[in-house]
């Protein structure tokens, strides 16, 4: 045990002030606001923009250096005694879901600026620099594909592959992205870097198992596998009124089969596999109209990589299967297999927890983050806190002042083991 | 029998000219156009403004009158000898489906406007006026309820209760109408009619029938009814990745669940009742977020009023006892009873039919059109021609010249039966 690398990070946990982490969390989660206490925050729209000036201005303030990569990944850098060294890195996302709630990403982004301000109120130096990161477009709600920010950081897609891609709005990302980077001018361009110390990030859970054990930190081992598949049906428009329901190709009740028979398939007893249709639209979309198309989107997640593939599988075969009059098509357009963290940064981060005599759990985590592709290139954890209800995705998401420092003190105390 | 008018009707039929009525569709189902053949030309929408023009600026170069009334419904008007006499009315309406065909509706109105040529080419003379209108928002895609212009001209809706309703782009009403009038200054604003001699409307078949049976000529005698409800499943929003199944409340598993008790409950082994889901908008309609809420609209019809009405006072509790996890709430939110159309005037037609020897048969119809609130105020009929395949409301629709001149020749003849 270091003992002066002990009293490093108790000290560093100490500069976490409650009040003003709380205070800047809502401040925060004004930017975008939307009824009902969420943020429509759609990434690099002018809200974001906002919020990414917000970030920007703060670290001004405080004199730590801003930069931004290609992909307008924004990072606050707090320097170490080796200048040479690789940095420890935290962070998350400040987009959020078109009714998002306002600590999904948000959280980790404003809980790490804290964590640098404690650094600096308890006169902690560390080897290594801490930064502190906003990755861009981790919904993936007005570009596809989500977490587009870290996979192009840590090299899992190319920008100049996805450059031209539109926005459900229309605009195209290299544009969004050039006006995220005018946006905040102190920002200063700079490449990727080729391999962090470490990442460490920190999340509300989005699941309800912290608040039913009172557990306040959970100490994240991986991230279940994810697939994500597009069924395009296409039947024939016709007339509601003229056209015998026996003569229609319709392609809604045609979409009604294959959901009903992926979910008989889709079905498990040990409640772990999450099959979810979120997205369904209907074209065109007219009461007296027989719908000539249905285009809808599957999210399909499990922990463990061979029940994601043997159930993924099926679903070409289950749609085909269940058409009665309609053409199908199904397409897998984003994959990731499960991840496990690395073991010396779970390690970091439970000692922190023991220094402070947090109570923890081990667990998996049940949504993907941008540490799923940090995983790829450097030693990765992630920290939890509970979320009321464990609702998330939803502008009833919330957490309280406590549970919101509890995480900052274990993220400070656990950056500076990683940047000793 | 009259042999005169016999005369008269034949002439008219005879001034029906087959490649200039062909021409004139096909030049204005350029308005509006869209790929496939079709059109978009939603109600009082720039592309219906410009069709709107395109039928004055025909109706002024021929020396027709042109009037349009409070709620924008357009009148070409040919003076009969009796200028008290109250007019024959023809028509149908311009507006269409988003992804509608060139055929629907206006061939009604371009047919009746070649009816006005034929009679002048022939000579023909007639006691009453003859006009031909173009009734505002038939579809009712863009602004509720469609059919609104015969609504409203024939005193089943106020204009002043809906004058304020926003359109799908919210636009209010009120300044589309404004804007529509301003469109086409030659027309003279007027009040409504207090009941006109007679109505009868000429429109493709938009069912397979005619084409089957190789019969050129529907007499249409009636209209069946139609119920339209909205549902609305509200459930709870959440993260895709992180919520078990068994904990959601997830809005489109719910309404999937009515929708499969409601199949099963409007099934209809005669095949006449007519059950759709056009309509179907889930919220947020994100991959990755549990659906909050569903929305979507039920088109229920049939000719048998009783069995309307037992079929769709059972829609609420079936909505009711589907749900598993979500709250449902159904509005009823247009209704119109079955028509039976004026002896008198279907006699009309089929004496015209005769006259010009060609085959006819008499026919339910199963699309609502205008001619179900005129036949509220005046004696009405509806004069069907055959269309490929019975597609409607797709771009897909067609006809042929041929079908198109003979529903002409024949709506030219029954108009001077009408106004003779």
């Amino acid at each position: 045990m270091n003992i002066q690398n002990d009293r490093s990070r108790i000290a560093a946990a100490g500069g976490i002030d409650e009040p003003r982490l709380w205070a800047h969390l809502l401040e925060f989660g004004r930017i975008g606001a939307i009824d009902g206490g969420g943020v429509c925050r759609l990434a690099l729209s002018d809200e974001e923009l906002i919020a990414r000036q917000h970030i920007a201005r703060w670290a001004r303030t405080r004199g730590y250096r801003v930069f931004v990569d290609d992909i307008a990944n924004l990072f606050i850098r707090r320097d170490g005694t080796d200048a040479a060294a690789p940095p420890v890195i935290t962070g998350s996302h400040i987009d959020s879901q078109p009714q998002g709630g306002r600590f999904d990403g948000a959280y980790g982004v404003i809980a790490g600026l804290e964590a640098l301000a404690a650094l600096d109120a308890a006169s902690v130096e560390t080897r290594r620099p801490i930064e502190v990161v906003a990755w861009t477009n981790e919904e993936g709600v007005r570009y596809s594909p989500g977490a587009m920010g870290s996979m192009v950081f840590s090299g899992a897609l190319a920008l100049a592959d996805i450059a031209d891609r539109r926005g459900t709005d229309g605009v195209v990302l290299a544009d969004a992205l050039r006006m995220a980077k005018a946006a905040t001018p102190e920002a200063a361009t700079r490449a990727g870097i080729d391999r962090p110390a470490a990442y460490v990030e920190l999340h509300i859970e989005q699941g309800p198992k912290l608040e039913a054990q009172g557990i306040p930190i959970g100490i994240v081992e991986g991230i279940q596998g994810v697939r994500w598949f597009d069924v395009d049906v296409r039947g024939a428009g016709a007339h509601a009124g003229t056209t015998p329901c026996s003569q229609r190709r319709d392609a809604f009740q045609d979409a009604l089969r294959i959901v009903n028979a992926l979910n008989a398939a889709m079905a498990d007893a040990n409640d772990v596999l999450r099959f979810t249709i979120g997205r369904f639209d209907v074209i065109p979309n007219s009461r007296n109209t027989v719908p000539t198309q249905v285009r809808f989107g599957i999210d399909l997640r499990h922990p463990d990589a061979a029940v994601l593939r043997e159930r993924g599988d099926r679903i070409a075969a289950i749609a085909a299967g269940s058409v009665a009059h309609c053409t199908v098509s199904v397409t897998e357009v984003f994959t990731k297999a499960p991840a496990i963290f690395d073991p010396g940064v779970l390690t970091a981060i439970e000692g922190s927890t023991r220094l402070l005599q947090i109570p923890s759990v081990r667990m998996p985590s049940g949504a993907f983050h941008d540490a799923l592709f940090l995983n790829g290139v450097c030693p990765t954890g992630m920290i939890f806190i509970p979320c009321e209800h464990g609702i998330s995705h939803n502008p009833a998401e919330n957490i309280t002042a406590a549970q919101a420092a509890a995480g900052a003190r274990v993220l400070a105390a656990t950056l500076v083991a990683l940047a000793a």
